[in-house]
């Protein structure tokens, strides 16, 4: 996974974690779909499933492809590789964290859903041990969660490198009993949306994943739907079918006037830093460059890979 | 109240509470709509009030009136029958307490208006005293009890049965200083009703009633508001006229094929129970059962009496 | 500023605090902006500007012109003057601290933005030292700030008389990652702003001051956002430039009818107290007076000098 190794390089330059617009889940039971993972270089980030896109019955067999998968030399896709593993709550998180430490080499990015409780974050830490550092997503999915959503990410950056959270949307829904046949711009999903936006900005490298359009065969709103997310703060969303990622990775990936905004501010800062040493300074007249702005620069740049 | 009883029962067979699709409240200072209330017979939840129905002069004669129409034999509602005091806070309280301690069976249903604080509820368990257990239904109105929600039904549900929370919208908007001339979809108190659906459902039991909608001669209105609060995650709303009760009944009440559905998916859980023990299993060949689903299943259930 | 001070007057008379319908930032680098001022007879509040309006090269001479028309016999504004110095966290502070503390009058109300966190509000205080009460008004401009915003507002309201809080919009989306180009409702911003409104009503005279406007040009956009705003529950909002102040200050003033409304209820209140003592009593034939709704005439009236 050496072009990763160089993306998450590239994420460290910025001081920012790697870009992951159009986030796409695969079923790891399916080896044949494994296989073809190499036509999707337009995906910033692929995750490999063990949770809900496999069967009960098809568990074992989707370990011991991502174990094949990641340990041999097989052709592998250019992009960052995931594992999405079964939630700690569920009766496979054993042997799904056996996997793990099997593994002869670190995964990208450790995908864990259903993430209801702090306790949960320590008992994955622990089980894993200090020996790998592991980048971490989690997912959002339930009114508890949603509501001790800081708590659990003050212990989850305590432990991993927290990369992200996901909103998962239909298992949030369920949850709280909202209709899972959202209007156009989810009306239903606005304070839990944007809440989600909000303390992931409590964390330096948090990124706010946003829910699944689930009707893979309405291409417009998914547009629509995406280009609602990246405005509202999110910087990636789920994908579920190779259709959807060019669309979500235009929807998230910035203008190039503010591409070069971005690329100005960054210089500005720099030459700033070397001859005047630290604090504010002007930009392009009026603009006073402070944190926020330094770390939207940096976020957009980020995006623009 | 048998009937009552009963529906009870077949809440606790589905590990829920009763379903309170139409919530309505009737004045208990007027003898005669209490006894109007046999022909109520299409709604779920009838609350007799002793506070903002009732004059203040005429708190006494509602008290009376309670005491006689559930104590005396006179021809009863075959539907749940709930009794709202005044608020703890005000000075009508006393008097509320000690008609609940003279009746000489448990009503159905406590409802309790205006609680801003975890105190107001203790003080209001320790006065009715432990040798009843009440069901409780407490009303948010106010920008306190909104954001101290959570610790408000925590406290709660350790003293009470805690059965729902109902949004008082127009004290709420008041105390805010929200304007109470809502736009058509209520954009105005979309924090405010999407965060207290979320806390109500960290506790099991914890229906959140929706607002009133005010002008009932607008029965297209309230029929987009009724949908759009089940959409949201409500499971009932209040009413104040007796032309709300179908409309409302119906939008909460869920569909033909998601009530099949539940069926089957309890069903099939049960089997599964019986044969394999506990442990995920998957419903329709794809779905897999896990406790979000359960308990939506359940829910849907206990909305289809 | 003898009039600001009789302002005040009407203010405590209500048990409210001023209204600030327009909040009129001004750059104090700017001289003959600042003389000219007298001409915005129409604004409730204009605030002389340290912060982001202000150059960095042009710190000092703001500051000196501050000092000289606050101190000196200058034709000054009959409305109230208030400053806003720079952010605590910034380079800026101490020399703003110093102006503070060398002006022979205390100013209206003292503006600090990008308030994020409580220690910055003890260090203020602690700075500033106890000989003068200051009016305060914070700037919510950050994910943190907005996250913690009830401890920040509990420390603000014991350390100052706190007057109100203000959303600053295009921080607090450059700090979230929201396009700051927003739809004409904003809803990119619902969850923030309705959230901060709500929290604002925690504590007494926290007056919540909706975002800027930021296309000056667009009045009918301007008039619209300022509706919403108001209806929401803001009592106020920012504003740029002077075309915008009339139409904010409308769309933030009573309607006739709910202006009579509280005076007759006020009046009514008045007579129960001095002839009957304390408690609830009924107004226009059925409205128990309760606090929520005297609170809400004070506020009215409170609009409406």
């Amino acid at each position: 996974m050496a072009a990763a190794a160089t993306l998450r390089q590239v994420g460290a330059y910025f001081g920012r974690s790697l870009p992951r617009r159009a986030v796409l889940t695969v079923p790891s039971s399916d080896w044949k779909k494994l296989t073809k993972l190499t036509t999707f270089t337009n995906t910033d980030c692929v995750v490999l499933d063990l949770e809900d896109g496999v069967a009960e019955t098809a568990k074992k067999l989707a370990r011991e492809n991502i174990f094949r998968y990641l340990n041999e030399s097989v052709s592998k896709i250019n992009r960052e590789i995931c594992v999405r593993i079964n939630a700690v709550s569920s009766n496979h998180i054993n042997d799904d964290v056996k996997l793990l430490k099997d593994l002869s080499t670190s995964i990208d990015c450790l995908f864990v859903p259903k993430v209801d409780t702090v306790d949960e974050m320590k008992w994955l830490a622990d089980r894993l041990g200090s020996n790998r550092q592991y980048n971490l997503v989690l997912y959002c999915e339930s009114a508890r969660s949603l509501v001790d959503l800081r708590s659990i990410l003050t212990t989850a950056s305590s432990l991993f490198s927290l990369q992200g959270v996901v909103f998962g949307s239909d298992d949030f829904s369920a949850d709280v009993g909202i209709n899972g046949r959202y209007s156009l711009d989810a009306v239903e999903l606005t304070y839990a949306r944007q809440k989600l936006v909000t303390i992931c900005r409590l964390f330096e490298n948090a990124q706010p994943i946003d829910m699944v359009y689930i009707n893979f065969k309405d291409l417009d709103g998914l547009k629509k739907q995406s280009e609602q997310g990246a405005a509202w703060g999110f910087t990636g969303k789920q994908v579920i079918h190779p259709q959807q990622v060019p669309i979500v990775q235009a929807a998230f990936s910035p203008s190039e006037s503010s591409t070069t905004w971005a690329k100005e501010l960054i210089e500005a800062y720099e030459k700033h830093e070397k001859e005047e040493g630290k604090g504010a300074f002007t930009f392009r007249g009026q603009t006073m460059v402070d944190k926020p702005l330094l770390r939207r620069a940096r976020h957009i740049l980020n995006m623009t890979r």
